[in-house]
């Protein structure tokens, strides 16, 4: 059973991995993802995955048989388990539970070839879906607080798989940077009765302003945001206040939000010579349904430089290219969708 | 000038730095860094950087000359700058300064060739001693609250040069990671009337107990920390509470950090097949010289994983060999110093 435990000072909450310890000649040298050749996660393969949790069939059939379009099984190597209970317990100053949680693996495609940037709309517009369903549900578990979404794209952003997926992982706690978020946007909207997130927006899509906006759709805005920690990081938000992601409710907005990823990505992929990426979902936690300090948003985090001693150590960073080039960049990019 | 731009939502500073502006074209793949057949760092090259500002001369000589075992320099390409104004201003919802603060190399030693780890202790202890006159000249400046030590060692921690080399940013703000440990030490002291470090070293040197434990000498211990974030992460720690690193004012208790750092670096190169590292030092402010509830520290963060979506986007780390091994690994290695 994997462990959770927290720092005795910060506070920070740390998974520890007790199932596939991993000893000194383990850690190998960074390698690139083995051949598109074989992907476990491909058509015809389902076998080699735990059963699937969710699938997209558009022309029916059974579970873990072919004709999937998007498909979510549990990682066969999880950081949490799903199995068992809490326990939370002290070890003298230390405090820890056990490691309870859920661990997926949203398979965004059949074709081992074909990334999320270069899938048609409403393949992507699937993929955000099985999202929303997946957090729908997680959150009939009492004992989980929180769904982050990620992916990591490219062996440079921590994938180990090159066929296109993004993981889901929930936690027993909230996560530190997603409470911070939360603390801050409460804290200013204490202050102001505002939400932090729409003042943003009403700042950057002002009239003469827009200098770190990259697109605009009718319901989203992608924008380098002000604070960057990365070169061309680029924040999707929707326009009107919606604190939960899994209380979309409307195909349309999917699509929509589905047309300003794959612009985004698109975008990112013709600057940057198609780069490796991180991205994460940040919502509220599962147990609001609507807070209204809170937008939720989509962190796109190019890997271009990597995170060092700096970094690591203050917990501050040094962002080599300005917020409004890297959006005048982006935007200056005629649009492929 | 360099901007400091604070995120308007969780408070994190971030310094963007706007005189070299990274275009996309820029950002090339990730590369070794150059043959060790010619360092900028090396003997004799001395006005290939700028003047110094400190140096350990045994046989005297005239600054900026050969004759230099250790040699401290204002960065060539600095993240801050030392000369201006702060000049704190708003943006609408926004918060910048101008970046002020010091960018600093610490040249370890003449020899390219030769890293931390297998120089002489008196060597290491020069370094140290380093840090420490560079804190105590630093402290002079108003404008300054912090100052951050830290070392990228290997092109995947970060280096972009081989000649075995630390650095030193001095910020006008303290490190949100620093503040808090600070407020997190700060709270339990509040609470308990006790030193969490302290207690943290009490328990982890209790008779019987030990597990994360790597090495002890007279004055400091090395453990692998009970939340470690990563793979064999180590920290040292002085037994005694000392808050400020730059209040060691004893020649034989840098010795004696300097033979608990070599030691550590070494056993994590034998279990490791030499890694790249980071290391960070986290000291108390410039302003504390004596806080109660803090005792001063040196992480040591072996680069064995990637920094993923999850962790870029929780804030929590999935951490795959627990501590305890850790230590037991690097416990069983016969000390080569």
């Amino acid at each position: 059973m994997p462990e959770l435990r927290k720092d005795p000072v910060v506070g920070r909450w740390v998974i520890i991995s007790t199932e596939r310890s991993r000893r000194p000649s383990n850690f190998i040298p960074e390698t690139l993802p083995p051949s598109q050749s074989f992907s476990p996660f491909a058509l015809g393969r389902e076998d080699m995955t735990p059963p699937e949790v969710y699938a997209v069939r558009p022309g029916g059939g059974k579970p873990n048989t072919p004709g999937w379009q998007v498909r979510v099984v549990p990682n066969k190597f999880p950081a949490l388990e799903v199995e068992g209970q809490l326990d939370r317990r002290g070890e003298g100053v230390y405090d820890k539970m056990n490691g309870i949680g859920a661990h997926e693996v949203v398979i965004e495609g059949p074709d081992p070839d074909l990334q999320l940037a270069d899938m048609p709309v409403e393949q992507i517009q699937q993929v955000l879906m099985a999202y929303r369903e997946r957090m729908l549900d997680l959150k009939k578990d009492p004992r989980l607080r929180y769904v982050l979404v990620f992916k990591n794209h490219g062996a440079g952003a921590g994938a180990t798989l090159a066929h296109s997926h993004s993981q889901i992982i929930a936690t027993p706690i909230i996560p530190r940077m997603v409470q911070e978020e939360l603390d801050g946007a409460k804290a200013y909207f204490q202050l102001k009765e505002r939400c932090v997130f729409t003042d943003i927006l009403d700042q950057e899509l002002a009239e003469g302003n827009g200098r770190r906006v990259v697109s605009t759709t009718g319901r989203y805005v992608a924008i380098a945001p002000f604070a960057s920690r990365f070169p061309f990081e680029t924040w999707i938000l929707p326009r009107e206040r919606r604190s939960s992601f899994h209380t979309i409710d409307d195909a349309a907005e999917f699509l929509d939000l589905a047309r300003i990823l794959k612009d985004t990505l698109q975008r990112l992929n013709v600057a940057l010579d198609s780069p490796p990426y991180n991205f994460v979902l940040h919502t509220a936690p599962l147990g609001e349904n609507d807070l209204p300090y809170f937008h939720w948003h989509l962190e796109i985090m190019p890997k271009l430089t990597r995170v060092a001693g700096f970094e690591l150590g203050s917990g501050f960073y040094i962002n080599p290219t300005p917020p409004e080039d890297a959006a005048q960049y982006l935007r200056e990019i005629v649009a492929l969708t």
